[in-house]
């Protein structure tokens, strides 16, 4: 049953972060801190930090200089149902495929968590030419909930995506 | 971390109810009821009541009507999958931003009350120009269990959808 | 409330198996096996059964052939997140309405039974000219979860979809 | 050849008219003006007709209003680029069929009356229930040709539509 | 310029034939007739020849079981906008990329041809799998005029698609 | 009628070129030579250009860094219908609004030029953020002809893209 063998396989990845915020710069971001400490953590390369506006040319522009040069990349922040939250909208669209189970599984943790208002958010995963993409809620409690499911899975996820060509 | 934090700011809302049957008017429609009780109960003012067939047209004319003049529409009946029902199929894509997280905790609510029936609901939720719109099944259960997680969470996406204005 | 109500009405459908694999040929169709088996356990009919390549022509080709005759068709396989996997993508928009609730419900109880390696699977259902299909993986452990889930729902589905011409 | 043969049917269709724009009122509403004679002098009857502004739920409330009583609505204004103009994306999301052919025999004659600025409009048409909905500039130049173009084949529109039922 | 180049290079394609008719059966089909010996003429290989009815599950059987073998499909009738067209809706959400000039430059003719009532069409062309897909109006005169641009690009469509791989 | 008043206004815009090639490089980039040397002929300023891969992260990251600095972006080459042809499709879903008319009249152009083939290409034009972008073939001769529809327009879709704030 797959998923249990893949843990045999383990892979150290280049991952990159973009926080998305209007409010927050690279001393004040607590979330983007959190995800790097985690990203190492694990076993994984950093491969550059951003921190930009809510403005859709200024996180694509980021997304795809990272998509560039790293294996995945998470997004935080942007992904809830303000005007100005336009992270899910911009990006969601550049999807390959989208993974929604990775929202559903994150709102059922935070519902666990925190209640009904886990349904606030628009957190979910895709596939962008082989890479992989999460897009999370940009608190420091949402992100630790986000981290601790996406290193659970991310090399499973990297095996089943390339397992043909390995 | 927010969810908690808002809970201090509470708003009072003016609530719209479109009831979508073609067999329901408006003395025997139960679900219906329970809505506008339940908008008072929660220290909201109702704000318009329809009662309309499956219809495109009557359903898009009812809730723009709604939407005119209320700040949250709650539409129940004509989420199902027979041939005629098409409230998810016309209202869905008029959203500014689908919130699916209300569907999944809808059903996974549902779920643990009635087990895999639960699969069968295309409940879900969205924004339109800064109102907020539900869709829930039309069964008197149903509308019950969806104007619970409705209540404990409205004033919150109240809160987030207009925090940069307020 | 409905969900309990149709449990009165028993129908056999008619349903077909479709298994979408690069590898499998019937002999080593497990899943496949699993559910021809299942469906007349059910008390169902078996529509037809084919194994095809991960390729959109041969998939949709499988499946139109089967909906010209069956009720229902379970497709397995192909719903993952590789370069290869494309049943989901050439299948799911040729839905008139997706049953997105399937594959919530899957996926909880995958998360369940395997944690969070269940966020990886794009199960989905959906109707097309008032029949139903379901695609789930191809796993024989996945096939064994969905089959569960389909058949204590399938004549449920086939009720909501049907009643008012009955 | 159905195109020459349709001309023996004649119909009277009740026709409305929407003006979108935020500067024009009823009084300085040349276009609307416009388009109400032709439909006269065209042999059809008038159908409610209403000034709103560039957003999305005024125009959606006016559109629903009319489709409810009307067999086909003309809708002036908003087709353009600028950041305020909604009309086009708040309307054809809502089309059951879109009629691509409207938007470029309209932009064809265009070019040549005014040249490649044609190309800035985003007119079009489409049908909602069995209802036709045209998308034009809101310039009364425009409005002018759009017309002549709606009202040559409006009537071949509604018997290619509803002939299976005549 | 290669417009021009491409014309050194010729093939020979195998193209299948779709009649979608609610009325029409292979005695009556002259617009199938007249692109059976079309393709012959035009020195091609005909690959396949069915009339369905106006029905999603009857096209799109017939499309992917031709596509299975044949090079191209000419599908012709079910482009209108009457209820029971269905054959643009059920076929163009399959397309991988969409040849939208084909529909445009086929209105142009037609316009010059037959006035106004060009924009009744939806013919449209796409490309599914490195095989080409062709939409077209059923009437004769239409499918003449579809024809004509058909097989003067054919090969140059051919061509470009699979230059690559030549 | 505006597209008249307009001519009066002159705006020298900041205009970048994207060449999507994966055998050109910079000297060998006939067509975005010309792109340039139009751009300065016209009165408007050079803002970047660059030779990328047939590859959607690469075009994506080339468009979205130039947006960040320019007012409209000019994306020749990958517009056709081969396998690696992937310029349309990875760009035209982040268009926050489609300018149709500017691939209809380019092939409409390109129709009296070259005749049926001017049914190959892509072309077409968007909004990004108040941007405009333009995607054209990628041969020399393509290029003159967009190019030549380009500045005759491009000021006039300035003005109206920003009227309101002028």
């Amino acid at each position: 049953m797959g998923h249990e063998e893949h843990k045999k396989h383990r892979y150290s990845l280049r991952i990159g972060v973009i926080t998305v915020s209007s409010t927050r710069d690279e001393k004040k971001d607590v979330s983007g801190k959190i995800l790097k400490e985690e990203i190492e953590k694990n076993g994984h390369k950093p491969c550059g930090y951003e921190v930009v506006k809510d403005d859709k040319i200024e996180i694509l522009h980021a997304l795809f200089s990272m998509l560039r040069v790293c294996d995945a990349v998470i997004v935080n922040g942007g992904t809830g149902i303000s005007r100005k939250d336009v992270t899910y909208d911009s990006v969601v669209k550049n999807f390959d495929k989208e993974l929604v189970g990775f929202g559903e599984i994150f709102r059922k943790i935070s519902y666990d968590e925190i209640g009904t208002a886990a349904m606030m958010s628009r957190a979910t995963a895709g596939i962008i030419e082989g890479r992989v993409v999460f897009l999370t809620p940009g608190s420091p409690n949402a992100v630790r909930t986000a981290s601790s499911l996406i290193f659970s899975e991310i090399e499973h996820i990297w095996y089943e995506m390339h397992k043909e060509k390995i």
